[in-house]
């Protein structure tokens, strides 16, 4: 069997990855380079436990379903690709700043998450300020070094037998009666027979579609920046939330971040985005004012009308989508290749995907109206 | 025998392939992801002949030494790699618009060199302004896609055995009397027996150095466009130069380069490099006014306070320099790869290297007064 996919993120390059493993025959079709864009500038969390609140039932149930499977999943990269990833279950501690705050975190206790007090919240994660009114523990939240994975993915699907194509834009899906009759690059008109877009934000951006299969997704800009500790300084040790931004410490330097905002297919960075991500960081870890700001970037999460991701075929039998993570593209990765593998080289109905259905919305999404959850 | 590279970009990872050919335990360390900088977003061109009146003798055989190389080079890569890179002798057309650059390039004429009456010229490339003076025609100058070369080259390098660490920035030289005891990066010491800084346009970045060892470079910055052919319009089929500007078919597109300014390590695009670009462009060949800009980038060059490479051993027995080739670092690969590679891992003496030798300004270029060629 042939795949075609489009998008060597870290979605088009896991996929591609499965289905070779499979026994397909797979090419990676990738406009600029694997793991580039968003796979690039995320944060790497895989937190399924602290996004919970902001998830619908179904996602948080494929969320705690996708962080089961990263560990193994990470191991395997590591294998088969003999490259690192530094997956750690490291937990995030959701501080709160005010009593308020604490009260709302409490509500959304479960199984898995405990209340700290203050003296625990403080013990757990000593830069934070000390006045500090509490936090909620996800001990089972854990991150990936995002940057090392989108090269890794790139030598496992390599090395299982998949072809990858860069700097090759997909700029028409050709389409014939009810089917895929190939994707169109400069270069070639890729047969296969499957599809599937996994273009980031950039998902509902090719041409040739009939209105009803085009994604709908929308680009989410979001900023991050990078601290350096002056030296001997110890970054936190977890995921920490609170004061509207995540701090991530990455190896050497801790990544803060991010912004949202709706600004198209711009990725500038910008003085207001530093800003805001530096200041609500040092409120809630004055220490961090001391630290040195060594990098900022900026990269575009898919969206949907809805906040749920792209998951499943299209109205065209035999083209698939995989997309709309919005901010979880690092956390789904393991889960959406199983179920695109499942659904194109097992055929396989899979009920538990039903409300990530990309034809959901119909064709009223292109009439603009976007929202993200 | 044990090596660190810092860089992978093309002659970082060239040189790490052909030593780890060689036999050596070879790691490149790369502060970002492999063949991202000026390997990126250089032109890809391979032009020893339409180069030479801007090189002095030496620098000029070498080129052309490179450039003989390069056939085997590709056909290397792509074997080893399993991944095109599109090499292809397509010749250097120079256009003359006026009269006296027409004598001016006459001027220059050598035994691979040709003049081209006016209608020669427009039969060679029917897209000039009809009313051109004439051109110089370099049938032996080629190209190779550069975007696809650095993927490639990652490829062919941890497929010999090398070991190729991404975003891990080598932050730190340790000197122990005089000799290099390792390369820090934030999460390890290196040792090795011999170093090579193959670092573009940060190569005079690292810390640790004394001043007589460290690489003299600085970062030339270089803003190009590409612009998109109305459906059915065939691109130019040759490198064409002239009016201030190259302009290089890739694939579907057309690349014009180049800008060239001294800004420190920025890599904003600008609007007056694509106004000039463009503009340039555009009164060599009339046509372009109508074509789509779809990319602009910016890239460093890495320059030299004497526009020659810095090419073999510093003060520091062990510890090589391989940067400093300005606009040739792609032309510069292959030859570069097989110098430092004999000079490591054979231990000769190249007397051709001679008026490369990185230590040839003496701590005295740090002062400032840097120039290139």
């Amino acid at each position: 069997m042939k795949v075609v996919i489009i998008g060597a993120g870290i979605a088009g390059l896991s996929i591609g990855w499965r289905l070779a493993q499979a026994g397909c025959a797979v090419t990676v079709l990738e406009r600029a380079r694997p793991g580039g864009a968003a796979t690039w500038a995320s944060g790497g969390m895989i937190a399924a436990t602290a996004e919970r609140p902001g998830m619908s039932a179904d996602e948080n149930r494929f969320a705690l379903h996708s962080a089961a499977l990263w560990p193994a999943f990470a191991s395997e990269i590591e294998k088969a690709s003999g490259r690192p990833v530094h997956y750690a279950r490291v937990g995030t501690l959701i501080a709160a700043l005010t009593a308020e705050g604490y009260t709302e975190l409490s509500a959304g206790i479960t199984g898995e998450t405990r209340m700290l007090t203050p003296p625990e919240t403080l013990a757990l994660e000593p830069l934070l300020r000390s006045d500090i009114a509490g936090g909620l523990w996800a001990p089972g939240d854990a991150m990936v070094d995002n940057r090392l994975v989108g090269l890794a993915l790139a030598f496992a699907f390599v090395g299982a037998g998949g072809t990858l194509n860069i700097n090759e834009a997909v700029v028409r899906l050709e389409v014939a009666g009810n089917a895929i009759a190939g994707a169109r690059t400069p270069f070639a008109l890729h047969t296969a027979d499957a599809y599937v877009i996994a273009a980031g934000a950039w998902s509902g951006e090719i041409a040739g579609l009939p209105p009803e299969a085009i994604p709908a997704t929308l680009p989410v800009k979001g900023e991050m920046i990078a601290l350096l500790p002056p030296g001997g300084q110890a970054l936190p040790s977890r995921l920490v939330w609170g004061n509207s931004v995540y701090l991530i410490p990455r190896r050497d330097r801790l990544f803060i971040g991010a912004t949202v905002s709706k600004e198209g297919f711009d990725t500038s960075t910008t003085d207001a985005a530093r800003l805001f991500l530096h200041s609500h960081a040092c409120a809630l870890m004055p220490d961090l004012a001391k630290w040195e700001i060594v990098e900022q970037w900026a990269g575009l999460r898919p969206g949907t009308p809805d906040g749920l991701p792209l998951i499943g075929e299209t109205a065209i039998p035999g083209l698939f989508v995989a997309s709309g993570q919005f901010r979880n593209g690092v956390l789904f990765a393991p889960a959406i290749a199983k179920a695109i593998c499942d659904l194109v080289a097992g055929q396989k109905r899979l009920p538990e995907l039903e409300a990530f259905r990309p034809g959901r919305f119909g064709p009223a999404h292109l009439a603009g109206g976007h929202a993200v959850g």
